[in-house]
């Protein structure tokens, strides 16, 4: 059994009563966390590896609940562009040409950013998804791994085949970090009965269902023409809100639709960066939050961001709405850091294991540096995690009790390598986009 | 004469025909810049210092327009609250003690994290000026500061007259880093003779006014009942804009004022944060942009923020206009990094000598380190300084051709001791609030 010691340490805990612990222990035993509380009445313990420091803050792993990790790649492709001439002329060109190695080496790049901001959960939905999941189990990171399903693509129906064999094959891999989701794309990319096929396959497997819904103005209108409801209503319709489901976006949405996502327990990935760089609006979040609505925070792919820091989407999240609003009281830093940790984990159906930082739960915990001027003088942690805190205040990286990064330094994974390779994919698939 | 190279670098020069030149040398002589270039046609030159990398990406050190810099004490004390409450019981009665020493070990603390973050330049508006100039002059960073009139406060004549002696004695000093400003709060905090007094002495010692106008719906409904006219229209007719004036926010605009700001060249700082952390709303800075209204950015101070982070308001600036007008073609990233630099540089008159990479240029260079998973692939570089470049990139900052910060590490700023007196500074100021 191997054994990590947290402490000296102060431990926002993300629980339910959102303890912070200013003098805390830690212990970690193999993944789980088997002690959380105050130094002074921490039971004896032989650590393998002390982790610890005056100026340290453990909070849990951040959980980024929508990505398509893979798509690094694109980052700073093409910016700046309205939405269909952006997709036609430059994205979907570049990914024609898409390999398995490609998606390998996007997502490994992915995930190594992710590491080194803290970032230990992703839900994904890509293309050659096992080659992501591979990427995936050598890493350590923890993720959901969804085959995005375009319906429109040639065999549609192997496609759906062999999504149903990733979820089979995958569900609960590399040591229980893989929880594989099903991806239909959206209500605009697949047809009704494609929808009833995942929707039968999920609920038999007890999977969860990810989609993007109600992300732009057109998208609600072509919906309701072609599906005869709202894309919230339709979901609904069509039994996809029956077993769990995380939506993506969610920016655009009625009284009705906001009843049925409180009813249903519908959840969401809240994308503050991209809603903003592709011009999609405001989400109503606040909205959210006052009904229950469990809503996670995600960075969306890096070509609509263009990084995967989660740090940025707390801060957003906590920023943005008060403007839109006109209310400086929306969404408190408290309300962002909970949707970046145990409400992002409740989007994603694991919040039994992670999300917070409690006795019992896997080991996915951040000791963030907070020996640093701008997070000087230290009023008050919470605050300074939603405003001022950046990815590379990450100390360390634990995922399922490993430690994956190390005073910022990565432990085992080969980032030299990654990028390198990644750049490489990268350069090819611009070359061959025309 | 100290000599430093930089070479090889790539070199996003953001001078007017926005040149990047991907193989480039820099050459330094003291404080000025005496070649930049294609490393291939680069002079010989003897260094006495060399910085240099295949990853490296320099770029003009950032320009932040205005900022309270000595308020850092005050961050994370107290968020997510109304204006008014948020002023009247928390930030007032926190600086309600301040003392000389608070704003000396404030403004270092500031400096500490802009140096940090590759910011060479800031305009700041506060108390106790002196002593955040003795701040600026012992750390290295160019700044521009202004004592801040609020013209209720007792004695209001004598800090007139004291601001004044202030721009005579600090004009030019530390080597020409220091540029003072006159800096009247605002039309709501000082009165019509209060104002004249300054705009007299601002234009018979030709410095720039700085000021906040416009920031929110309140102070425009107030000023035009107190003026009789909206704040724009009231600079313009009280003589303010009859020479250079910097105005801090300009969010609420009629058409009347941007006509004239276009026509009397009203340079605008723009502070993305602060407008969405106090929900003052959305400036038209794509309607500044296309009037070819000077608009810089900057952080506010950090009570608003809550950090000095450039890079943050860079990609908010490229961001949220975006959202907010539906349109994602507005403020592109290189429209974004140009504000931070160049036209920065125009909004404090100093772009005759930085806010871009020339010959003949003051040596104010920020190197960054685009060796690390967020900034790969390299498919544009300027793409990724504005959406994808964190603080902790900079490599280093040279200022007045000194290298203040090497590899990340301070080389002379003792940012222990700085952050240990500014904590001692704050932990006292808020027991003293009530």
């Amino acid at each position: 059994m191997f054994r990590i010691q947290i402490s000296p340490v102060s431990a926002v805990t993300c629980n339910d009563s959102f303890d912070i612990i200013e003098d805390a222990a830690i212990h970690i035993e193999d993944n789980r966390i088997s002690f959380i509380g105050a130094r002074k009445g921490a039971p004896d313990f032989e650590a393998d590896e002390i982790l610890g420091g005056e100026h340290l803050v453990a909070m849990p792993g951040l959980v980024n609940t929508h990505t398509h990790a893979a798509m690094t790649l694109v980052r700073g492709f093409a910016d700046d562009m309205a939405l269909e001439s952006w997709l036609q002329t430059k994205i979907w060109p570049f990914e024609k040409n898409l390999t398995r190695e490609d998606v390998y080496w996007g997502t490994s790049l992915a995930i190594a950013e992710m590491l080194q901001g803290g970032t230990t959960t992703f839900a994904d939905m890509y293309f050659f998804y096992e080659d992501g999941a591979r990427a995936i189990s050598e890493s350590g990171i923890r993720a959901c791994p969804g085959g995005v399903l375009l319906g429109f693509l040639p065999e549609a129906d192997k496609r759906i085949a062999n999504a149903i064999a990733f979820v089979r094959e995958y569900s609960g891999a590399a040591n229980g970090r893989i929880t594989p989701f099903f991806a239909p794309h959206s209500l605009y990319t697949c047809d009704r009965a494609q929808w009833e096929k995942l929707i039968k396959a999920a609920h038999d497997a007890g999977v969860l269902l990810h989609t993007h819904a109600a992300e732009t103005q057109r998208e609600v209108a072509d919906v309701t023409r072609d599906w005869g409801a709202s894309p919230i209503q339709t979901l609904e319709n069509i039994g996809a809100l029956d077993g769990p489901l995380l939506a993506a976006h969610c920016v655009h949405l009625n009284e009705a639709d906001l009843e049925i996502m409180e009813r249903r327990n519908l959840r969401v990935a809240h994308n503050p960066t991209s809603n903003l760089k592709l011009a999609s609006g405001f989400a109503p979040i606040e909205n959210f939050l006052a009904r229950g609505i469990t809503t996670g925070l995600a960075t969306d792919g890096a070509a609509s961001n263009n990084n995967l820091d989660m740090w940025q989407e707390i801060r957003l999240a906590a920023l943005i709405h008060k403007a839109a609003s006109g209310n400086p009281t929306a969404i408190s830093a408290r309300e962002a850091v909970l949707m970046a940790t145990r409400n992002g984990a409740r989007c994603l159906n694991l919040d039994a294991e992670i999300g917070s930082l409690e006795t019992g739960k896997k080991a996915d915990v951040i000791p963030l540096d907070f020996d640093a001027p701008h997070l000087t003088p230290r009023h008050n942690i919470v605050s300074h995690l939603a405003y001022s805190a950046r990815a590379s205040d990450v100390h360390s990286t634990i995922v399922d009790g490993k430690v994956l990064l190390k005073n910022r330094e990565f432990v085992s994974l080969d980032a030299s390598k990654i990028q390198h390779e990644a750049q490489k994919c990268a350069t090819r698939l611009a070359d061959l986009a025309p």
